[in-house]
């Protein structure tokens, strides 16, 4: 079960670095929907690395194709697969790693768990698995934007200290994140993270960010009470993400430091139904969409892989200098931008089936 | 599903404020373990509301009783069935909430969800919920301590703007952190939130806070790649908690603000095994831990429930004015205390249950 | 997760024949349904033994409470907990027992299993633990006469080598049922059944049988492609009852000496829908329902405590004879019967549910 | 869900009889197992059909590919993506179904539930579908026969009225069943058999029948109590074949028949455990192995496509007579063996890996 998401929309990925394919079975697709290859490969492509100089060269072409569950065209409800094929699969690049694992990696812990590991380090914890999500997303987030007209948008609201600083929650779209390389819809701001972006690779090092995420058009009612509640899971899924440290919903961390007077939203009267004045609660309360857009943010920290040599211990305890060869990103947010938006995406949708049966 | 927790180690709620009773179910708790209600009450009592001054003064005695699972004093790896009878049952004080939902409750978000909601509003949202969580979190908790010497300690890190400022992991204790009031084993900075609180007390407001965790003596290996991973349960189980709005993990977001040659935690050897000088990655890397403490910290809004008159709309759009009786906690992170100690259990007494299978 | 049934509507029993409590907690009940204990008690009554001189005389008046989950009568849409307190709590009886495995009871292997076993055997196998079952079955069986009118009838066919004989399908109601102490619906059969259980019971023996249930005014479209087929699923239901040894569904094991032309079901015009004019496929084609009444059949194998004495070993391997004291039932069938009507309310409710979602 | 079977050992299969490819995704494989395509594939060459006269003459070859989750011939803990290429993706041959559902077939029933069928009628109770159970089995029985030397080992027990005979369960061998094309190892009715199936399809007719199948060497144990039981979970995975109508475990409808002082199952000192000395348990008792041979059978009815002209309704209900073209197989009991193994495979993997966590 560890590498499968969701109660009535399940995403099941596979797929390691330098084995023959990547990809997910999506189960609970609902019968009847319009579905192709390029319904999904979008969001593949921006997830996809070596898009501008700010992340790693290697081409990957990542395309997708649909093997099940889908014919002429329309979804029969019945688990679709989906598979990418890894190019590279000489996993010759790793041969160090053997000896020594890299700090802050997945290297140890895996053999810890399984003793065993993935030539290429820890093979699940590799930035290709999400492959599978994203492309999975796709398809969540076709359904839920035919349905209910949401939208969901990701952008890089950090990059080491440098902020964001985009506040409006209700207009950014992808166009304006997609406008940058670095996916800041704050023209200045970006500028000066790709500033620092650049200086961080020069100095063969990495650097940490946040992404911000909002989902509009939600209908009321979605997540469960208790342990599944919407902002839960929410968190649960932006936490699997590889290098994640942190989640927060509305308010987040900033809120722990207001006093309830400020941080009450009060209801009123909107188009046909009850909204609420301010949104502190990131449209979620008692673990319950509450008809206004869900927003919440996502730390990473800086890529562990990076050129600087550093000192560390080989699995046998001997004192060591590790140095990694090649090229690598110094900075993943802007990558993470479709991630968080397709895992938003598969929370939402598993989410909206939970609660079909109960609006009858 | 919305009230079951976990995989192996699976822990079912129930109950709401006024029913007769709230209790959980647990499934999977090994066989032959001693456990007595005198294992599961202390934690409970440290639950409880009315302890200080700092907190709501009605009197909830809380006394659970084992109605399944255990015979002679040893489980028989059956499902136990806690149980805390309810003393409160008439859902009296909520009349006026009928027409008006309460500011970032769950009132109206529940509505919305099933059409009709408990009289004491979101009943499951209620805090009293937490019963079940706390009493099977014992239950984890004893078994680890058995099994592996594993400490669990959780204290006040934060209320309002004051921070708790205690970096020394290794050393706090249970016995530190309960020597106030307020749970933060910094006497200086516990002298000024419980006067902060106080003084929010006194003006009928409410103040959120921060909740720091700390898991010692755990054995590397635990968690699930990909969807499971340990800090994503972490995430999901805290922000499953009523009033959570943020978790981080180890450098969690100030780690997003650090240069990846600063933030790796370089290994070293430890008393026969590898360790990290650092601890940035919170213990846990690629979502498995590594053998180090496991720390990471909650965020918590201020209570919704204040005195001061706040200016809402009923359910039916009208605007009104709502003022809440009786006495409310102003602070809930004190309590919150033992329950994000409990959630933890649970999510570690899973882990390693499912990890079982593969140490063979 | 060994004690839970169901996907969305999740029933979780609890409970050994000596602890203080059995009961159940179900989740998944939609909100705003009517349900009070007179709805659940009647099941549990049929259930009970003691009810005629065919049974085990022991009084169990097993009142059922509804402990969380309903406010005013009507379900909240929560977990609602349901109770059964044991009046014996002493399990005396069974001291024998510790050092002889009872043939063709659970004492040896749930001894092999867990190390440890209840001082009345196999706790968890003991007929008391469907009371959990019956509590929860009564709720989804609530629920799906209101909303379809759907009707699960059981009876028993089969006692020993006689037979029931009924063989219309439409007609028989629980009235007809209950009308004969061993709730075989042909008059004429129920006598020579009765008469062989108390020629069984009076020669220290017990005697298996077989009971026939059937569930009409169920919709089409029920039952999850490959795994989860409905029959796949009452098959699971049917085969976890404690005695049961068989399970088929529509033609069964006699369908499998049959030829395809004539086992095959045409399709004819009904009522506003396509029907079939015979039905060996038991209302199931592909594991969905088709409209059709689903039948199916369930082996019982005789009580394996019989006051003979019984030559076996001990559970260091010494010959031993064990002699069971008291009195027994001699056949467990009339009572199972509205076992298998919950066990197919739970199967079919679940179904139900998991089929909302695509029906919008 | 639909398409997963298993808690801890987890297959979830996807594929249609015409789209790009059929197979499985298995998560919870122990890592460190040797695992090739060769270990896989004979159990795929014994479903295949074409292999005698008795089945449909359709050549498919269904080599497997492991395409993840496996480095250097080892399994690496992590998910075995296992695939297998449709050679024919035209679904031409089914026109004539888009007017009328064949009778006892799922074309009826998958668009009452879907409003949407895949072209060759019921996509996911295609024959095909089984491909990626028997591959995913192939895996579970390696594991299996690797740490316990466990057998699993099939025949055919029944075509039409014939019997197969054989009640010597300790004996027979996978070599001695593939001895005859119809694979009964008892000769004499094997003969019978074969000819009674080549006259079957000379009338263009076909039938049913019955598999029986021994599990031997497991460890006492396994099975989880109540709902999860050993012989629960085995009825659940048989009656998710197609075709299949019937479960019975040990003595099954005709322990039904017997008495108590017969039925039970005496124990004896066996080397260095417990045994019994009858086996009318078939293995398992409270739901949980004894550690004696589980055994049990399934029925099967016959196909549904039979070449004779069948009188039925048309989805708009008007009279139509339906011939089917082609040749198709008249039997497929032989075809089950292998398939009917790989289900009990599964079933047991996953109670071993459920179990491993009690007897630390």
């Amino acid at each position: 079960m560890s590498s499968t998401f969701g109660t009535l929309f399940r995403v099941s990925t596979f797929g390691e670095s330098h084995c023959a394919a990547v990809g997910a079975v999506v189960d609970g697709v609902p019968a009847g929907m319009q579905l192709r290859e390029s319904d999904i490969q979008p969001q593949l492509d921006r997830r996809r690395p070596g898009q501008s100089e700010l992340s790693t060269p290697r081409e990957e072409k990542d395309l997708v194709s649909i093997l099940s569950g889908v014919e002429k065209g329309l979804t029969l409800g019945t688990p679709i697969c989906l598979l990418v094929h890894n190019r590279d699969q000489r996993p010759g690049d790793y041969r160090e790693m053997e000896a020594v694992p890299r700090p802050s990696h997945a290297d140890y812990s895996y053999q810890m768990k399984y003793g065993i590991r993935a030539s290429s380090g820890g093979g699940r914890s590799s930035a290709r698995e999400t492959i599978g999500r994203v492309a999975a997303g796709a398809i969540a987030e076709k359904y839920l934007a035919e349905r209910f007209g949401l939208e969901i948008v990701a952008w890089v609201d950090g990059v080491g200290e440098l902020e964001g600083g985009m506040v409006d929650l209700e207009g950014i779209t992808r166009e304006q994140v997609d406008a940058t390389a670095v996916r800041c819809p704050n023209r200045e701001a970006a500028a000066a993270m790709m500033q620092l972006i650049g200086s961080v690779r020069d100095s063969k090092d990495s650097v940490g960010g946040v992404v911000r995420c909002v989902c509009r058009n939600l209908p009321a009612g979605l997540g469960e009470p208790v342990f599944d509640k919407l902002d839960a899971l929410l968190a649960h899924a932006m936490l699997s993400l590889p290098a994640a440290k942190g989640f927060e919903v509305g308010s987040g961390f900033g809120g722990s430091r207001m006093l309830g007077s400020a941080h009450n939203d009060p209801f009123v009267r909107k188009e046909g139904r009850l909204g609420t004045v301010t949104n502190y609660s990131g449209g979620v309360q008692g673990g319950i969409s509450n008809g206004e857009p869900v927003h919440f943010r996502v730390a990473f920290k800086p890529p562990a892989t990076v050129s600087l040599p550093q000192k560390t211990a080989a699995f046998d305890g001997t004192e060591t200098l590790l140095e990694a060869k090649g090229r690598h990103d110094p900075c993943i947010v802007p990558r993470a931008v479709p991630i968080v938006e397709s895992m938003a995406a598969l929370v939402l949708m598993d989410l909206v089936l939970r609660q079909e049966y109960r609006s009858k």
